[in-house]
């Protein structure tokens, strides 16, 4: 046997070690996401719930959102992986065991977020309302187009998702500041980090972003201060949790006409309810929660790589720390 | 006096002999374009026609649709320029003169014509469209969102414009074929050149953007052949000129649900008549030719470099070839 074969049986004898990994989820396809991690990780014993076999044998935890109680009987378990990016389901529950928690960051889901957030600024640098309305009335409303640099946006969060966004609209050409309580230097980026300085990254936006995640802290964070800090006439894009947003002040100030509009992808219920009144607000674009979403293909390769590396004993990709919520 | 000084005093007498600049335009601010020419070449003399004074004066026309007949009476002539980038208003002239013309083509058109083209694109890639009905209905309708690399974008014409757009959505994570009759080498761009590929190239598309150049060649270039190539539910985006489609195909592969959708700027009448079928069709999405409009700020520049290469004896920039038509 040539050492190379040597090799490739122990790293073979190493994975076949590993193991099996529950999946939950109500709303992922479980036979794509199996699919797709034997394609890293063939070796992997991937069961479905409630099919889980002997509980013994399971060390990984592929979830979301899974009932109450779920984690009790997993007593061998080493690593739990979030099936998403946003963790706020997971770390605020009192059954999360004290393990590595990771969550996912795939290239495919920044991708779609840097796409939809894209789209939100530039449906308003652009003035594509007002063409819709012009449309619908058979119009044609022609507005003088004004340069990207001329328009302020503002990214609140500067996380992976919400970095991939600025970094993208700086990159189009338009003027874009950051505001994180953490300092970040991001190309084309004009950051800011002190709690002081939130008033005057509000004050001169067009329009505000919010790329918060949900925790304790960020709870109804953006309220009415938020909204009156912007300038009249200012849009709103909210493409990470609806309670992040304070919803009742959101519709005080699209009502007064302090806020020029929003487009929200997230809301305090969901789906929404179909009385709510943000469906019959001219001036609210809505999306069903797809803002980005996790791609199988693409993100099975991180899951498969935290695997290993926990078996090995090391720390997983895209670590949570439960008590800061991110 | 320093030689700084000399050789300063030299440069504005140089500056000082460029002689004047007419300028026309009856959709563009004179006072705005003479205000950011003048920042670039202090010593340009800017007369914005009818008042023209001595035209023996006059080396350089800044232009946008002059009337028929407005070259005759400038008889020194060296350069003009197209206020814009497609020139087939120039080139079909009979009474173009035979001296450099060229055309804008500014970081800031540019920009623009790639946040319309990304605003387009990711508008059908993220099934905007059918949010925008559910809203109007009051309806949570989930869709499950596709990986942007699932969705096939053809940008037919690399010139600058077309190429600029083809990139920034491959660089965004779309997968971009182009075709160009030119062979073209782009990043992250498969592209084609041959016209015997024209087929393989339409036959994959769930996106057409139209970025050529109307010229003789290209005249309703864009009809019933390459619409029935298309795939049964392809979406057409038109940002270069209307002639260059073939607007009864266009209406006829649109109302028999062959293409899925329309994102149109640019039409063959403009102002687009108010009994246009356009205006009433669902699946049709209609700005009213904005896509990409020059930003005096960011074209003087180019315009300035312009007259100071002709002053020296050198082609200006961005030249056309008017037997081309760009």
């Amino acid at each position: 046997m040539s050492s190379g074969l040597v090799q490739m049986r122990e790293a073979q004898d190493e994975e076949s070690g590993l193991g099996a990994l529950v999946f939950y989820s109500e709303f992922d396809d479980p036979a794509e996401w199996a699919d797709a991690l034997r394609a890293y990780l063939p070796e992997l014993d991937i069961r479905v719930w409630p099919e889980v076999g002997e509980v013994s044998e399971i060390h990984y935890a592929l979830v979301w959102r899974p009932p109450s109680g779920f984690f009790e009987p997993f007593e061998a378990l080493k690593l739990v992986v979030n099936l998403g990016a946003g963790v706020d389901s997971l770390t605020g529950r009192p059954d999360l065991p004290d393990l590595p928690i990771s969550r996912l960051s795939d290239a495919g889901m920044v991708a779609m977020m840097r796409s939809y957030i894209l789209f939100a600024v530039t449906r308003y640098a652009r003035d594509i309302p007002e063409f819709e309305a012009a449309k619908r009335l058979g119009e044609w409303r022609y507005i003088h187009p004004r340069p990207l640099s001329s328009t302020k946006v503002g990214i609140l969060g500067l996380g992976i998702l919400g970095s991939a966004a600025a970094e993208a609209l700086a990159w189009l050409g338009y003027d874009v500041r950051g505001f994180d309580r953490r300092e970040k230097s991001l190309k084309g980026v004009t950051s800011f980090h002190r709690e002081e300085d939130f008033g005057a990254f509000l004050g001169e936006l067009d329009i505000l972003v919010n790329m918060l995640p949900l925790t304790p802290d960020t709870r109804s964070r953006i309220g009415p201060d938020v909204f009156s800090a912007l300038p009249q006439g200012a849009k709103f894009i909210n493409a990470s949790r609806g309670e992040v947003v304070d919803e009742p002040a959101l519709l005080e100030a699209l009502s007064s006409g302090h806020l020029g509009g929003a487009t929200l992808d997230v809301f305090w219920q969901e789906p929404l309810p179909k009385d709510h009144p943000f469906w019959a607000m001219e001036n609210v674009f809505i999306t069903p929660h797809l803002a980005s979403i996790t791609v199988p293909q693409d993100a099975a390769r991180d899951v498969a790589e935290s695997i290993r590396r926990v078996h090995g004993g090391e720390r997983p990709l895209h670590e949570v720390n439960p008590k800061l919520g991110y």
